[in-house]
């Protein structure tokens, strides 16, 4: 089983509020308060995603884990949850939430004062079954990297049409988006 | 015709350093120094082709319509003009370079004083045929989106193995590149 480094999920964990920050704040509503057609996401639904992720998965899953291992399954995640996060707020709401949101789940994390040998013991996801709480660690920053390959996504798509022919060298115009 | 607002482009034009610099500068190396595998880029080399395409695409292509018109077509831009750009550079280095090179660049076009009836005007692309200003002008911020799309799915790749069966969930990891 391939282990991480808690360190290098930490370094980026830490940035992730400031990326967002630096590139929504202020920016023209063409970025983001726009979808990529219908049923999809704004970058301000992804911000509240992810307040909402922080919430409910990440430390109170590894929290699961360490209390009771794999005898009952994690409480499913709602992926409609952002829903209720962004109702009557504003984007840099939103993001400020998500930077006191993050900062609070590192403090939590830091107190669980995990050791090695804690990577290795198992949770029961309700749709993927045996997990590690490494997996599960190692999870949240890649969760974070899906985010961000979204929001781009979801940005250039606003200059489809305005590139034009160009669309076709911009890699990022192919993608088909893989469910986030 | 789709032409753009050249406000929202430059809004987006101007953080793109800052935000690069917020999610790679001091970032452990697994991050910002691994490929994607064989013949692919690192987040570092990827900073590198921003600066390269600064130095030769945006403004200077710009300029060559505003000169030229369609009667010449660009000089064909070199993909791996990135090699000369990084050589004997930190990461560091190449945020600096960035910076720099973007503030430079936007002053560039202010300078062109561009009114509306420019847009409109036509130059020949070596590959892609006749282009318009304004298709010029909009590629610029969706290349830095493409190549933010790119960066974390570079990323993330590093922890392909180490999220475990999580992955099915993450559509970063579902990407396949489309060559950027």
């Amino acid at each position: 089983m391939t282990t991480h480094n808690l360190q290098d999920t930490i370094a980026l964990l830490r940035r992730t509020p400031v990326v967002l920050d630096a590139l929504l704040r202020d920016l023209p509503e063409i970025w983001s308060h726009r979808t990529e057609g219908d049923c999809t996401w704004t970058a301000f639904d992804v911000v509240g995603h992810l307040i909402h992720a922080e919430r409910t998965d990440w430390v109170p899953r590894a929290r699961w884990i360490l209390e009771h291992g794999d005898s009952r399954p994690f409480p499913p995640f709602d992926r409609a949850g952002h829903v209720r996060e962004v109702e009557g707020k504003s984007l840099p709401d939103l993001l400020d939430d998500f930077a006191r949101t993050r900062a609070i789940s590192l403090n939590q994390l830091g107190a669980l004062n995990l050791q090695p040998a804690h990577f290795f013991r198992r949770g029961h996801h309700p749709a993927l079954g045996s997990v590690t709480l490494s997996q599960l660690l190692a999870t949240w920053p890649a969760h974070d990297l899906t985010h961000l390959h979204q929001i781009s996504r979801i940005m250039a798509h606003q200059y489809r049409e305005t590139v034009g022919p160009w669309s076709r060298f911009l890699g990022v115009m192919q993608c088909a988006g893989h469910g986030a």
